[in-house]
Protein backbone atom coordinates (compact mmCIF):
# COMPACT_ATOMS: atom_id res chain seq x y z
CA UNK A 1 0.00 0.00 0.00
CA UNK A 2 1.48 3.29 -1.13
CA UNK A 3 0.49 6.43 1.01
CA UNK A 4 0.04 9.61 -1.00
CA UNK A 5 -0.04 13.32 1.08
CA UNK A 6 -0.24 15.29 -1.66
CA UNK A 7 -3.18 16.43 -4.10
CA UNK A 8 -1.16 16.59 -7.38
CA UNK A 9 0.47 13.13 -6.82
CA UNK A 10 -2.64 11.62 -6.11
CA UNK A 11 -4.12 12.92 -8.90
CA UNK A 12 -1.72 11.60 -11.10
CA UNK A 13 -1.51 8.13 -9.94
CA UNK A 14 -5.18 7.94 -10.56
CA UNK A 15 -5.19 9.56 -14.16
CA UNK A 16 -2.41 7.10 -15.20
CA UNK A 17 -4.77 4.14 -13.60
CA UNK A 18 -7.85 5.53 -15.92
CA UNK A 19 -5.78 5.91 -18.92
CA UNK A 20 -4.39 2.12 -18.40
CA UNK A 21 -8.40 1.32 -18.24
CA UNK A 22 -8.41 0.48 -14.54
CA UNK A 23 -11.78 0.95 -12.62
CA UNK A 24 -10.84 2.96 -9.16
CA UNK A 25 -12.82 2.92 -6.15
CA UNK A 26 -12.98 5.51 -3.24
CA UNK A 27 -13.50 5.00 0.15
CA UNK A 28 -13.42 8.22 2.14
CA UNK A 29 -12.63 8.15 5.78
CA UNK A 30 -12.12 10.21 8.67
CA UNK A 31 -9.95 7.22 10.58
CA UNK A 32 -10.12 5.37 13.64
CA UNK A 33 -11.50 3.29 11.88
CA UNK A 34 -13.80 -0.09 12.93
CA UNK A 35 -15.37 -2.42 10.91
CA UNK A 36 -17.80 -0.48 9.49
CA UNK A 37 -15.19 1.04 7.48
CA UNK A 38 -13.85 -2.23 6.68
CA UNK A 39 -16.89 -3.10 4.95
CA UNK A 40 -16.69 0.00 2.77
CA UNK A 41 -13.10 -1.02 2.08
CA UNK A 42 -14.24 -4.87 0.70
CA UNK A 43 -17.15 -3.04 -1.21
CA UNK A 44 -14.99 -1.20 -2.93
CA UNK A 45 -12.38 -4.20 -3.47
CA UNK A 46 -14.83 -5.99 -5.42
CA UNK A 47 -16.49 -3.08 -7.76
CA UNK A 48 -12.61 -1.95 -8.62
CA UNK A 49 -9.47 -2.90 -9.63
CA UNK A 50 -7.95 -0.65 -7.63
CA UNK A 51 -9.07 1.15 -3.87
CA UNK A 52 -8.05 3.93 -2.92
CA UNK A 53 -9.18 4.77 1.12
CA UNK A 54 -9.05 8.89 2.32
CA UNK A 55 -8.11 9.71 5.70
CA UNK A 56 -8.69 13.58 6.53
CA UNK A 57 -10.18 14.49 9.28
CA UNK A 58 -12.22 17.44 7.44
CA UNK A 59 -12.11 20.56 9.95
CA UNK A 60 -15.16 22.53 7.71
CA UNK A 61 -17.23 19.75 9.39
CA UNK A 62 -17.39 20.76 12.38
CA UNK A 63 -18.51 23.81 14.26
CA UNK A 64 -16.17 25.85 16.62
CA UNK A 65 -17.90 24.02 19.72
CA UNK A 66 -17.99 20.15 18.41
CA UNK A 67 -15.02 17.70 18.47
CA UNK A 68 -12.55 18.61 15.58
CA UNK A 69 -9.66 18.61 18.06
CA UNK A 70 -10.75 15.42 19.99
CA UNK A 71 -11.98 13.16 17.26
CA UNK A 72 -10.38 10.09 17.45
CA UNK A 73 -6.70 9.47 15.46
CA UNK A 74 -4.63 6.71 15.30
CA UNK A 75 -2.80 6.81 12.11
CA UNK A 76 -0.26 4.22 12.44
CA UNK A 77 -3.07 1.24 13.49
CA UNK A 78 -5.95 2.72 10.69
CA UNK A 79 -2.46 2.20 8.21
CA UNK A 80 -1.87 -1.74 9.47
CA UNK A 81 -5.87 -2.36 9.26
CA UNK A 82 -6.25 -0.92 5.15
CA UNK A 83 -2.49 -2.52 4.00
CA UNK A 84 -4.36 -5.34 5.68
CA UNK A 85 -7.58 -5.27 3.93
CA UNK A 86 -5.14 -4.57 0.61
CA UNK A 87 -5.94 -1.11 -0.08
CA UNK A 88 -3.91 0.17 -2.58
CA UNK A 89 -3.66 3.83 -1.95
CA UNK A 90 -3.83 5.74 1.47
CA UNK A 91 -4.75 9.64 0.52
CA UNK A 92 -3.75 11.20 3.92
CA UNK A 93 -3.15 14.66 3.21
CA UNK A 94 -3.09 17.54 5.78
CA UNK A 95 -5.86 20.24 6.41
CA UNK A 96 -3.14 22.84 4.61
CA UNK A 97 -3.02 20.53 1.97
CA UNK A 98 -6.88 21.00 1.47
CA UNK A 99 -7.36 24.25 2.28
CA UNK A 100 -4.84 26.69 1.30
CA UNK A 101 -4.55 30.15 1.98
CA UNK A 102 -7.71 32.20 0.21
CA UNK A 103 -9.95 29.26 -0.23
CA UNK A 104 -13.62 30.83 -0.73
CA UNK A 105 -15.60 27.95 -2.16
CA UNK A 106 -17.92 26.02 -1.35
CA UNK A 107 -20.67 23.48 -2.42
CA UNK A 108 -24.15 23.32 -0.83
CA UNK A 109 -27.22 21.11 -1.43
CA UNK A 110 -30.12 22.92 0.08
CA UNK A 111 -33.29 21.87 1.41
CA UNK A 112 -31.43 17.99 2.14
CA UNK A 113 -29.53 19.74 4.77
CA UNK A 114 -32.34 21.22 6.45
CA UNK A 115 -33.85 17.75 8.15
CA UNK A 116 -32.03 15.68 11.09
CA UNK A 117 -28.76 16.38 11.93
CA UNK A 118 -28.92 19.12 9.53
CA UNK A 119 -31.28 21.01 11.96
CA UNK A 120 -28.82 21.05 14.83
CA UNK A 121 -25.41 21.20 13.08
CA UNK A 122 -25.43 24.01 10.85
CA UNK A 123 -23.02 24.10 8.17
CA UNK A 124 -22.16 20.56 9.37
CA UNK A 125 -23.57 19.38 5.52
CA UNK A 126 -21.69 22.17 3.46
CA UNK A 127 -18.46 21.42 4.70
CA UNK A 128 -18.96 17.68 3.90
CA UNK A 129 -20.36 18.51 0.55
CA UNK A 130 -17.32 20.78 -0.10
CA UNK A 131 -14.81 18.38 0.82
CA UNK A 132 -16.32 14.92 -0.60
CA UNK A 133 -16.59 17.69 -3.86
CA UNK A 134 -12.34 18.15 -3.82
CA UNK A 135 -12.23 14.25 -2.76
CA UNK A 136 -13.91 13.24 -6.07
CA UNK A 137 -12.05 15.39 -8.21
CA UNK A 138 -8.31 14.87 -6.05
CA UNK A 139 -9.17 10.91 -6.58
CA UNK A 140 -11.10 10.44 -9.61
CA UNK A 141 -12.85 7.39 -8.97
CA UNK A 142 -15.62 5.36 -10.96
CA UNK A 143 -17.30 4.64 -7.80
CA UNK A 144 -17.14 5.61 -3.81
CA UNK A 145 -18.94 3.76 -1.28
CA UNK A 146 -20.65 5.29 1.95
CA UNK A 147 -21.87 4.28 5.19
CA UNK A 148 -25.66 4.20 5.95
CA UNK A 149 -25.08 5.18 9.32
CA UNK A 150 -25.27 8.75 8.31
CA UNK A 151 -27.99 8.38 6.25
CA UNK A 152 -28.93 11.66 5.79
CA UNK A 153 -24.88 12.38 4.55
CA UNK A 154 -25.35 9.52 1.75
CA UNK A 155 -28.25 11.03 0.52
CA UNK A 156 -26.83 14.44 0.20
CA UNK A 157 -23.72 13.11 -1.49
CA UNK A 158 -26.04 11.52 -3.83
CA UNK A 159 -27.94 14.71 -4.87
CA UNK A 160 -24.83 16.94 -5.63
CA UNK A 161 -23.19 13.71 -7.37
CA UNK A 162 -26.42 13.72 -9.55
CA UNK A 163 -26.90 17.66 -9.63
CA UNK A 164 -23.41 18.53 -10.38
CA UNK A 165 -22.95 15.46 -12.83
CA UNK A 166 -19.90 13.88 -11.47
CA UNK A 167 -19.73 11.03 -13.26
CA UNK A 168 -19.37 8.61 -10.24
CA UNK A 169 -21.34 5.44 -8.82
CA UNK A 170 -22.27 6.02 -5.18
CA UNK A 171 -23.19 3.08 -3.21
CA UNK A 172 -24.29 3.03 0.05
CA UNK A 173 -23.16 0.27 2.93
CA UNK A 174 -25.51 -1.18 5.85
CA UNK A 175 -24.62 -0.60 9.24
CA UNK A 176 -22.69 -2.56 10.76
CA UNK A 177 -23.01 -3.35 14.32
CA UNK A 178 -21.13 -4.98 17.09
CA UNK A 179 -22.30 -8.23 18.92
CA UNK A 180 -25.06 -6.12 21.08
CA UNK A 181 -26.57 -3.91 18.35
CA UNK A 182 -24.35 -0.73 19.02
CA UNK A 183 -23.80 0.87 15.53
CA UNK A 184 -19.79 0.98 15.38
CA UNK A 185 -18.76 4.65 15.11
CA UNK A 186 -15.56 6.28 15.72
CA UNK A 187 -17.13 8.18 18.33
CA UNK A 188 -18.04 5.45 20.30
CA UNK A 189 -14.12 5.71 21.54
CA UNK A 190 -15.90 8.73 24.02
CA UNK A 191 -18.28 6.45 26.20
CA UNK A 192 -17.08 5.30 29.08
CA UNK A 193 -18.11 1.26 30.45
CA UNK A 194 -21.24 2.70 31.85
CA UNK A 195 -22.24 4.90 29.15
CA UNK A 196 -21.41 2.24 26.57
CA UNK A 197 -24.14 0.17 28.00
CA UNK A 198 -26.49 2.98 28.17
CA UNK A 199 -25.92 3.48 24.24
CA UNK A 200 -27.81 0.35 23.87
CA UNK A 201 -31.15 2.23 23.98
CA UNK A 202 -30.36 3.49 20.73
CA UNK A 203 -30.81 0.14 18.97
CA UNK A 204 -33.19 -1.27 21.33
CA UNK A 205 -35.64 1.53 20.85
CA UNK A 206 -35.21 1.22 16.71
CA UNK A 207 -35.93 -2.73 17.17
CA UNK A 208 -38.91 -1.28 19.52
CA UNK A 209 -40.04 0.72 16.12
CA UNK A 210 -39.62 -2.10 13.63
CA UNK A 211 -41.17 -4.79 15.80
CA UNK A 212 -44.40 -2.34 16.25
CA UNK A 213 -44.47 -1.70 12.40
CA UNK A 214 -44.25 -5.57 12.01
CA UNK A 215 -47.40 -6.06 14.38
CA UNK A 216 -49.33 -3.21 12.06
CA UNK A 217 -48.57 0.16 13.58
CA UNK A 218 -48.45 2.63 10.65
CA UNK A 219 -49.17 5.75 12.71
CA UNK A 220 -46.21 8.17 12.99
CA UNK A 221 -46.99 9.72 16.12
CA UNK A 222 -47.40 6.30 18.24
CA UNK A 223 -44.47 4.68 16.78
CA UNK A 224 -42.26 7.86 17.96
CA UNK A 225 -43.33 8.30 21.27
CA UNK A 226 -42.55 4.36 21.72
CA UNK A 227 -39.24 5.29 20.51
CA UNK A 228 -38.72 8.28 22.80
CA UNK A 229 -40.20 6.30 25.81
CA UNK A 230 -37.67 3.84 24.95
CA UNK A 231 -34.83 6.18 24.98
CA UNK A 232 -36.10 8.21 28.12
CA UNK A 233 -35.85 4.81 30.57
CA UNK A 234 -31.86 5.30 30.12
CA UNK A 235 -31.08 8.24 32.49
CA UNK A 236 -27.96 8.81 30.57
CA UNK A 237 -29.05 9.18 27.54
CA UNK A 238 -30.17 12.82 26.17
CA UNK A 239 -32.27 12.71 22.97
CA UNK A 240 -31.44 15.31 20.32
CA UNK A 241 -34.09 14.33 17.40
CA UNK A 242 -36.19 11.49 16.88
CA UNK A 243 -37.51 11.86 13.03
CA UNK A 244 -39.65 9.32 10.95
CA UNK A 245 -39.18 10.51 7.54
CA UNK A 246 -39.17 9.51 3.48
CA UNK A 247 -36.16 7.96 2.60
CA UNK A 248 -35.51 10.20 -0.28
CA UNK A 249 -36.46 13.72 0.93
CA UNK A 250 -35.98 13.01 4.35
CA UNK A 251 -39.66 15.06 4.87
CA UNK A 252 -41.38 14.45 7.88
CA UNK A 253 -44.25 11.85 7.49
CA UNK A 254 -47.44 11.47 9.77
CA UNK A 255 -47.67 7.89 8.57
CA UNK A 256 -45.75 4.83 6.92
CA UNK A 257 -47.13 4.06 3.75
CA UNK A 258 -44.60 1.88 1.82
CA UNK A 259 -40.98 3.07 3.56
CA UNK A 260 -40.22 5.37 6.02
CA UNK A 261 -36.05 6.00 7.37
CA UNK A 262 -36.83 6.27 11.62
CA UNK A 263 -33.57 8.55 12.15
CA UNK A 264 -32.07 9.35 15.88
CA UNK A 265 -28.94 11.32 17.12
CA UNK A 266 -29.16 10.84 21.02
CA UNK A 267 -26.22 12.07 23.27
CA UNK A 268 -24.82 10.11 25.68
CA UNK A 269 -21.99 11.76 28.00
CA UNK A 270 -20.32 13.26 25.43
CA UNK A 271 -20.70 11.66 22.49
CA UNK A 272 -23.31 12.12 20.38
CA UNK A 273 -24.36 9.21 18.17
CA UNK A 274 -26.27 8.49 15.51
CA UNK A 275 -28.50 5.21 14.12
CA UNK A 276 -31.41 4.60 11.87
CA UNK A 277 -33.83 2.18 10.55
CA UNK A 278 -35.95 2.20 7.36
CA UNK A 279 -39.05 0.98 8.18
CA UNK A 280 -41.19 -1.17 5.86
CA UNK A 281 -44.93 -1.58 5.57
CA UNK B 1 -18.64 18.43 -36.48
CA UNK B 2 -20.80 16.39 -34.31
CA UNK B 3 -24.03 17.98 -31.98
CA UNK B 4 -23.94 16.55 -28.73
CA UNK B 5 -27.03 17.27 -26.86
CA UNK B 6 -27.44 15.12 -24.05
CA UNK B 7 -24.65 14.71 -20.94
CA UNK B 8 -24.26 11.12 -21.04
CA UNK B 9 -23.41 11.21 -24.52
CA UNK B 10 -21.02 14.31 -23.63
CA UNK B 11 -19.34 12.37 -20.95
CA UNK B 12 -18.95 8.93 -22.83
CA UNK B 13 -17.34 11.03 -25.60
CA UNK B 14 -14.73 13.03 -23.55
CA UNK B 15 -13.77 9.60 -21.49
CA UNK B 16 -12.89 7.59 -24.70
CA UNK B 17 -11.13 10.81 -26.41
CA UNK B 18 -8.89 10.62 -22.99
CA UNK B 19 -8.25 7.52 -22.61
CA UNK B 20 -7.05 7.72 -25.95
CA UNK B 21 -4.43 9.75 -25.06
CA UNK B 22 -6.01 13.07 -26.23
CA UNK B 23 -5.92 16.42 -24.56
CA UNK B 24 -9.59 18.04 -24.43
CA UNK B 25 -10.43 22.03 -24.28
CA UNK B 26 -13.32 23.57 -23.37
CA UNK B 27 -14.91 26.96 -24.56
CA UNK B 28 -18.31 27.50 -22.25
CA UNK B 29 -20.36 30.01 -24.43
CA UNK B 30 -23.80 31.22 -24.30
CA UNK B 31 -24.09 31.49 -28.20
CA UNK B 32 -25.03 34.48 -30.50
CA UNK B 33 -20.94 34.24 -31.19
CA UNK B 34 -18.97 36.62 -32.00
CA UNK B 35 -15.28 36.93 -33.05
CA UNK B 36 -14.02 37.33 -29.08
CA UNK B 37 -15.51 33.59 -28.86
CA UNK B 38 -14.22 32.45 -31.59
CA UNK B 39 -10.59 33.61 -30.74
CA UNK B 40 -11.31 31.42 -27.34
CA UNK B 41 -12.01 28.72 -30.21
CA UNK B 42 -8.75 28.96 -31.50
CA UNK B 43 -6.57 29.03 -28.57
CA UNK B 44 -8.26 26.07 -27.40
CA UNK B 45 -7.43 24.42 -31.11
CA UNK B 46 -3.59 25.48 -30.23
CA UNK B 47 -3.84 24.41 -26.82
CA UNK B 48 -5.79 20.65 -27.47
CA UNK B 49 -6.50 18.05 -29.52
CA UNK B 50 -9.81 18.06 -29.41
CA UNK B 51 -12.15 21.20 -28.92
CA UNK B 52 -15.30 21.46 -27.54
CA UNK B 53 -17.40 24.61 -27.71
CA UNK B 54 -20.74 24.75 -25.16
CA UNK B 55 -23.57 26.65 -25.77
CA UNK B 56 -25.94 27.22 -23.15
CA UNK B 57 -28.10 30.36 -22.17
CA UNK B 58 -28.00 29.42 -18.17
CA UNK B 59 -31.17 30.20 -16.35
CA UNK B 60 -29.66 29.92 -13.33
CA UNK B 61 -27.36 33.01 -14.14
CA UNK B 62 -29.94 35.48 -14.82
CA UNK B 63 -32.06 37.17 -11.63
CA UNK B 64 -35.93 37.31 -12.55
CA UNK B 65 -35.76 41.17 -13.56
CA UNK B 66 -32.69 40.32 -16.06
CA UNK B 67 -32.81 39.50 -19.74
CA UNK B 68 -32.73 35.18 -19.53
CA UNK B 69 -35.91 35.52 -22.13
CA UNK B 70 -34.54 38.01 -24.34
CA UNK B 71 -31.52 36.85 -24.67
CA UNK B 72 -29.97 36.63 -28.47
CA UNK B 73 -29.84 33.47 -29.84
CA UNK B 74 -29.38 32.29 -33.65
CA UNK B 75 -28.60 28.30 -33.01
CA UNK B 76 -27.85 28.15 -36.72
CA UNK B 77 -25.67 30.83 -37.03
CA UNK B 78 -23.41 29.62 -34.41
CA UNK B 79 -23.35 26.11 -35.27
CA UNK B 80 -22.10 27.19 -38.91
CA UNK B 81 -19.40 30.10 -37.10
CA UNK B 82 -18.45 26.84 -34.74
CA UNK B 83 -17.89 24.31 -37.98
CA UNK B 84 -15.58 26.65 -39.67
CA UNK B 85 -13.75 27.06 -36.68
CA UNK B 86 -13.02 23.12 -36.94
CA UNK B 87 -14.89 22.50 -33.35
CA UNK B 88 -15.09 18.97 -32.96
CA UNK B 89 -18.40 19.54 -30.44
CA UNK B 90 -20.93 21.48 -30.23
CA UNK B 91 -22.41 20.31 -26.61
CA UNK B 92 -25.99 22.38 -26.54
CA UNK B 93 -28.04 20.58 -23.72
CA UNK B 94 -31.52 21.94 -22.91
CA UNK B 95 -32.30 23.75 -19.46
CA UNK B 96 -34.03 20.65 -18.62
CA UNK B 97 -31.37 17.97 -19.59
CA UNK B 98 -29.01 20.78 -17.54
CA UNK B 99 -30.99 21.21 -14.15
CA UNK B 100 -33.57 17.94 -13.24
CA UNK B 101 -36.51 18.04 -11.35
CA UNK B 102 -35.31 17.95 -7.89
CA UNK B 103 -31.84 20.10 -8.91
CA UNK B 104 -31.03 21.65 -5.10
CA UNK B 105 -27.04 22.13 -5.26
CA UNK B 106 -24.95 25.27 -6.04
CA UNK B 107 -21.11 26.16 -6.23
CA UNK B 108 -20.38 29.33 -4.19
CA UNK B 109 -16.93 31.37 -4.00
CA UNK B 110 -17.45 33.62 -1.28
CA UNK B 111 -15.54 36.90 -1.39
CA UNK B 112 -14.85 38.05 -4.87
CA UNK B 113 -18.71 37.61 -5.66
CA UNK B 114 -18.52 40.87 -3.32
CA UNK B 115 -17.46 43.19 -5.90
CA UNK B 116 -17.98 44.75 -9.08
CA UNK B 117 -20.54 43.22 -10.94
CA UNK B 118 -21.33 40.41 -7.67
CA UNK B 119 -22.59 43.63 -6.08
CA UNK B 120 -25.31 44.67 -8.51
CA UNK B 121 -26.31 41.57 -9.44
CA UNK B 122 -27.22 38.94 -6.58
CA UNK B 123 -26.57 35.51 -7.09
CA UNK B 124 -25.50 35.57 -11.08
CA UNK B 125 -21.63 34.82 -10.31
CA UNK B 126 -23.16 31.44 -8.13
CA UNK B 127 -25.12 30.91 -11.02
CA UNK B 128 -22.05 30.71 -13.21
CA UNK B 129 -19.88 28.93 -10.99
CA UNK B 130 -22.39 26.16 -10.39
CA UNK B 131 -22.62 25.85 -14.40
CA UNK B 132 -19.30 26.09 -14.68
CA UNK B 133 -18.66 23.30 -12.67
CA UNK B 134 -21.25 21.34 -14.30
CA UNK B 135 -19.93 21.72 -17.77
CA UNK B 136 -16.59 20.77 -16.15
CA UNK B 137 -17.87 17.33 -15.03
CA UNK B 138 -19.56 16.64 -17.83
CA UNK B 139 -17.11 17.61 -20.65
CA UNK B 140 -14.10 16.38 -18.05
CA UNK B 141 -11.65 18.99 -20.42
CA UNK B 142 -7.82 19.37 -19.33
CA UNK B 143 -8.27 23.01 -20.58
CA UNK B 144 -10.95 25.50 -20.28
CA UNK B 145 -10.85 29.01 -22.02
CA UNK B 146 -12.75 32.00 -20.70
CA UNK B 147 -12.68 35.91 -22.14
CA UNK B 148 -11.58 38.53 -19.92
CA UNK B 149 -14.24 40.82 -20.89
CA UNK B 150 -15.86 39.51 -17.69
CA UNK B 151 -12.72 39.29 -15.31
CA UNK B 152 -13.96 39.29 -11.97
CA UNK B 153 -16.16 35.70 -13.96
CA UNK B 154 -12.76 34.78 -15.06
CA UNK B 155 -11.04 35.29 -11.25
CA UNK B 156 -14.05 33.66 -9.30
CA UNK B 157 -13.66 30.81 -11.86
CA UNK B 158 -10.29 30.58 -10.94
CA UNK B 159 -10.71 30.42 -7.84
CA UNK B 160 -13.41 27.43 -8.20
CA UNK B 161 -11.24 25.08 -9.87
CA UNK B 162 -8.11 25.91 -7.75
CA UNK B 163 -10.54 25.10 -4.50
CA UNK B 164 -12.02 22.41 -5.55
CA UNK B 165 -9.16 20.43 -7.14
CA UNK B 166 -10.36 20.47 -10.43
CA UNK B 167 -7.35 19.18 -12.75
CA UNK B 168 -7.84 21.61 -15.37
CA UNK B 169 -5.98 24.37 -16.87
CA UNK B 170 -7.68 27.92 -16.77
CA UNK B 171 -6.93 30.28 -19.94
CA UNK B 172 -7.69 33.94 -20.03
CA UNK B 173 -7.89 35.46 -23.23
CA UNK B 174 -8.04 39.40 -24.41
CA UNK B 175 -10.99 41.30 -25.06
CA UNK B 176 -11.63 41.06 -28.67
CA UNK B 177 -13.02 45.02 -29.90
CA UNK B 178 -14.53 46.23 -33.64
CA UNK B 179 -12.58 48.56 -34.96
CA UNK B 180 -13.47 51.62 -33.16
CA UNK B 181 -12.90 50.27 -29.53
CA UNK B 182 -16.61 49.03 -28.33
CA UNK B 183 -15.67 45.05 -26.88
CA UNK B 184 -17.85 42.88 -28.44
CA UNK B 185 -20.53 41.22 -26.77
CA UNK B 186 -23.70 39.31 -27.13
CA UNK B 187 -25.83 42.08 -26.07
CA UNK B 188 -24.08 44.86 -28.24
CA UNK B 189 -27.35 43.04 -30.13
CA UNK B 190 -29.24 45.07 -27.78
CA UNK B 191 -28.21 48.55 -29.49
CA UNK B 192 -30.01 50.75 -31.51
CA UNK B 193 -27.66 53.05 -34.38
CA UNK B 194 -27.24 56.13 -31.84
CA UNK B 195 -27.06 53.92 -28.98
CA UNK B 196 -24.23 51.69 -30.99
CA UNK B 197 -22.43 55.18 -31.09
CA UNK B 198 -23.17 56.32 -27.37
CA UNK B 199 -21.70 52.83 -26.26
CA UNK B 200 -17.72 54.14 -27.53
CA UNK B 201 -17.82 55.91 -24.29
CA UNK B 202 -16.85 52.84 -22.04
CA UNK B 203 -13.65 52.00 -24.13
CA UNK B 204 -13.06 55.76 -24.27
CA UNK B 205 -13.16 56.21 -20.43
CA UNK B 206 -10.66 53.26 -20.32
CA UNK B 207 -8.17 54.75 -22.96
CA UNK B 208 -8.54 58.29 -21.43
CA UNK B 209 -7.58 56.29 -17.72
CA UNK B 210 -4.54 54.40 -19.48
CA UNK B 211 -3.05 57.64 -20.37
CA UNK B 212 -3.82 59.40 -17.49
CA UNK B 213 -1.46 56.24 -16.13
CA UNK B 214 1.02 56.92 -18.85
CA UNK B 215 1.52 60.12 -17.97
CA UNK B 216 2.28 59.29 -14.21
CA UNK B 217 -1.25 59.32 -12.11
CA UNK B 218 -1.03 56.48 -9.65
CA UNK B 219 -3.84 58.07 -7.32
CA UNK B 220 -6.86 55.98 -7.51
CA UNK B 221 -9.48 58.86 -6.90
CA UNK B 222 -8.43 61.39 -9.60
CA UNK B 223 -8.41 58.06 -12.38
CA UNK B 224 -12.11 57.53 -11.47
CA UNK B 225 -13.07 60.72 -11.69
CA UNK B 226 -11.89 60.99 -14.76
CA UNK B 227 -13.21 58.17 -15.99
CA UNK B 228 -17.00 59.55 -14.81
CA UNK B 229 -16.52 62.70 -16.39
CA UNK B 230 -15.98 60.85 -19.41
CA UNK B 231 -18.59 58.77 -19.42
CA UNK B 232 -21.58 61.23 -17.61
CA UNK B 233 -20.58 63.47 -21.25
CA UNK B 234 -22.84 60.85 -22.73
CA UNK B 235 -25.97 61.66 -22.51
CA UNK B 236 -27.22 57.77 -23.20
CA UNK B 237 -25.24 56.55 -20.85
CA UNK B 238 -25.63 55.40 -17.25
CA UNK B 239 -22.83 54.27 -14.75
CA UNK B 240 -23.91 51.26 -12.68
CA UNK B 241 -20.03 51.44 -11.43
CA UNK B 242 -17.05 51.82 -12.05
CA UNK B 243 -13.96 50.37 -10.23
CA UNK B 244 -10.02 50.49 -9.66
CA UNK B 245 -8.98 47.41 -7.83
CA UNK B 246 -6.52 44.89 -7.06
CA UNK B 247 -6.26 42.43 -10.38
CA UNK B 248 -6.13 39.06 -8.23
CA UNK B 249 -8.42 40.28 -4.95
CA UNK B 250 -10.70 42.61 -6.34
CA UNK B 251 -10.50 44.80 -3.27
CA UNK B 252 -10.45 48.48 -4.39
CA UNK B 253 -7.37 50.61 -4.37
CA UNK B 254 -6.58 53.64 -3.86
CA UNK B 255 -3.88 54.18 -5.46
CA UNK B 256 -1.71 52.39 -8.50
CA UNK B 257 1.34 50.03 -6.97
CA UNK B 258 2.10 47.81 -9.77
CA UNK B 259 -1.23 46.96 -11.63
CA UNK B 260 -4.70 47.64 -11.30
CA UNK B 261 -8.00 46.55 -13.11
CA UNK B 262 -10.31 49.52 -13.60
CA UNK B 263 -13.36 48.00 -14.40
CA UNK B 264 -16.96 49.25 -15.12
CA UNK B 265 -20.61 48.75 -15.64
CA UNK B 266 -22.67 50.98 -17.63
CA UNK B 267 -26.08 50.96 -18.99
CA UNK B 268 -26.69 51.90 -22.69
CA UNK B 269 -30.65 51.49 -23.64
CA UNK B 270 -31.63 48.17 -22.63
CA UNK B 271 -27.81 47.10 -22.91
CA UNK B 272 -25.76 46.11 -19.91
CA UNK B 273 -21.78 46.95 -20.84
CA UNK B 274 -18.58 46.13 -19.11
CA UNK B 275 -15.65 46.89 -19.90
CA UNK B 276 -12.31 46.48 -18.62
CA UNK B 277 -8.76 47.44 -18.52
CA UNK B 278 -5.70 46.32 -16.60
CA UNK B 279 -3.61 49.42 -15.73
CA UNK B 280 0.29 49.06 -15.11
CA UNK B 281 2.19 52.15 -13.30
Amino acid sequence: MRLILHIREMQSWSEAERRAGKRVALVPTMGFLHEGHLSLVREGSGRADRVIASLFVNPKQFAPNEDYRNYPRDFERDRALLEREGVDILFHPSAEEMYREGHHTHVEVEKLDRFLCGAFRPGHFRGVTTVVAKLLNIVRPHVAIFGTKDYQQLQIIRRMVEDLNFDIEIVGQPIVREKDGLAMSSRNAYLSAPERQAALCLHRSLKKAESLVRHGEREGGRILSAVKEELEKEPLARIEYVSLCDPRSLEELESIRDQALLALAVWVGRARLIDNTVLTA
